[in-house]
């Protein structure tokens, strides 16, 4: 196409890589940004930059943060009993979100799976253990998602909490059933059935 | 929220405000991001900059172009009697796809709109005007969207093109009707009258 001009060219290519992002939404984001004021541009091209050389991984939970400890595990109103296991940091902001929790938190980096080849030694269960071990805690909240690779490394965890920790410690999940404002008629089979197995007095 | 980093706020909060990219999309985004590495997160801000530095619009058409004028008012094979007015730039990035134009391009920058306040006299219909009077200009295709204010602008563009140049210009309009591969059970009422209006010999 004579039309397409290099730097034109070459951001939609960028854009398209993102996840979500097809072609025909890079064609739109770009000409946004064309419109769009020189402040614009350059504050996102910078915060991009921004967040490669700012952000790491917690040293202790494996949390996004700008320090070598997140501010969860640096603070000092939180507590250091419970740990809540999560897939992925991003879950740590959407638990956060909800204000519900006070402890600390532990990422696993992923799942196990067989399919994708992710073996328990590829995932940070060791580390887990050793805070188990060298950490008071006395509650471990295994909050990965509902599904079969999250199942099988919940099973996974608890043999190994079970093992390497004393027996006084308490293993919990997060609990499943119908979402809040789901409509029973459009609710999936697995967790209609579920969320009768698992009913609640009331 | 506590665990949320300034660097990954800021460039959640820019994310968003680009079109069609909500906050959960812009999470999504910013965590493809972090894991990716960094060359790709330099090239995607380095393409941002670039595009607001080196896209002007050209003097001629108002196409997008790195140069005064874009690569197709100033290529030597196109047939310069036509003029293609389009609404926007991307418009003639479709359009060129298509592989069936050949002439040149003349960008309104809008349409006019009651509701939006945009009148004649701030799209670049002057400038066309003035291109018709002194380019040697045998046809003008009306390439405008089919909505009520496309068609607007199609009727005033077309009596002022008839005022200013010689009668023997010829105006023409893009073809409306059933788009190639829709299924007529679902097209809606207008679009399947119009077909059915200006339906062709078989």
């Amino acid at each position: 196409m004579a039309t397409i001009n290099t730097s034109l060219e070459r951001l939609i290519t960028n854009l398209s890589k993102l996840p979500t992002i097809g072609r025909k939404t890079a064609l739109r984001l770009a000409a946004f940004l064309i419109k769009e004021n020189n402040e614009f541009a350059k504050e996102l091209a910078d915060s991009i930059i921004a967040i490669k050389e700012k952000i790491l991984l917690c040293k202790k939970c494996g949390n996004y943060s700008e320090t070598e400890l997140c501010n969860i595990c640096s603070a000092e109103n939180r507590d250091s009993a419970i740990i809540c296991v999560v897939e992925e940091p991003f879950d740590i902001l959407n638990i956060e979100k909800t204000g519900q929790f006070n402890g600390l938190y532990h990422t696993l980096s992923g799942v196990i799976s067989i399919q994708k080849g992710v073996m328990p030694e590829d995932l940070k269960i060791e580390k887990l253990l050793e805070r188990i071990k060298t950490e008071n805690i006395k509650e471990i909240i295994i909050a990965l998602n509902p599904t079969q690779e999250g199942e099988t490394t919940a099973l996974y965890l608890k043999q190994k909490i079970l093992e390497t920790a004393a027996k006084n410690i308490k293993i919990t999940r997060l609990a499943t059933g119908l979402p809040l404002g789901s409509i029973i008629e459009y609710t999936d089979k697995d967790t209609l059935s579920g969320a009768l197995a698992n009913r609640i007095d009331y």
